[in-house]
C-alpha cells in the first residue's frame, strides 16, 4: 500500500482572510508566509507552516464557490484535511481497486502547486478529505 | 511570544471507532498505535500518528459527553485541532494578558498524557483550537 507521510494541510474556511490571518499570528503564534488565489476553486489562500504541516485559510472569491457555500451551511470552520502521498496517481489506482468512492480520478492542480484529489466525502466518516502530492518530497 | 511547534493532533469525532480505524488504516494508510479512556471528556481515544502529527478519534462514551452532543448537532466530523507548545502555562498567562478568552485558564491532564487548555470558541473563528503541551518535547 502506497503510505501516507505526514498531514499536508488542514482547509479552514473563513470569512475574512485578513482578521482570521491576524489571530493565528497573534495567538497561536503561526505566521502567513503567502497567500495565492486559486480561480478553480473560487479561494483565495493563504498559507500558514507549522511543523511538517501547514494551516491553510480559505477566503471565497464567489459567493457561488464551494467555501463559499460551506460557510452558508456550517459557519466558519475546517473545510477538509489533506494527506500527503509520494505518488498520487498510484495512490488513486490503488483506492479505486478497493473500491473507494473518489471525486477526482485523476490528480488536479491545487494550491502551491500540489497535485490533489479528493475522496468522495460520502465514505470519509464526516471529514472532507484530500490527498496530494508535492514535488518537494 | 511563545511559540507553537506543530500540530499536535486533529481530533476527530466518530460514532463507532472500529469502523473509523479501518477507514484510515486502509484507505489512508496510517497506523492505530494505542486507544485510550479518557473518562474526564467521556471519550475513548484511538491515536494515529502522521508524520510529527497525529490524528486522534474520538468516541464518546456517555450521550451527555461532549463528543455525543458534538456529533448530535453536527454529525461525525473535526470537533478540534491541537497546537503543541513548549510552554503552556506561559502561553496561557501571556494570552489572558492579552485579553484572549479561554475555557481553560491553567493546564488540565488530556489524553495521551498531554497536558492541554482550550481556547473559548468563541474569539478562533468556528475552531474550536485546544493548546498542548507533552514532556517528550
Amino acid at each position: 500500500m502506497i503510505p501516507t507521510k505526514r498531514v499536508d494541510h488542514i482547509g479552514i474556511a473563513v470569512k475574512d482572510l485578513a482578521t482570521v490571518i491576524e489571530f493565528y499570528e497573534k495567538v497561536i503564534g503561526i505566521k502567513c508566509t503567502s497567500i495565492e488565489e486559486v480561480p478553480d476553486q473560487k479561494v483565495k489562500v493563504a498559507f500558514l507552516p507549522c511543523g511538517d504541516s501547514e494551516i491553510e485559510l480559505l477566503e471565497s472569491t464567489d459567493p457561488e464557490g464551494p467555501v463559499a457555500k460551506f460557510i452558508e451551511k456550517n459557519g466558519e470552520g475546517v473545510q477538509h484535511i489533506a494527506f500527503r502521498v509520494e505518488d498520487l496517481p498510484g495512490k488513486l489506482a490503488e483506492l479505486e481497486a478497493a473500491g473507494v468512492r473518489l471525486i477526482d480520478k485523476k490528480p488536479r492542480r491545487g494550491a502551491g502547486g500540489a497535485d490533489i484529489a479528493f475522496l468522495h466525502p460520502k465514505g470519509t466518516h464526516g471529514v472532507l478529505l484530500e490527498l496530494c502530492q508535492r514535488d518537494s518530497e
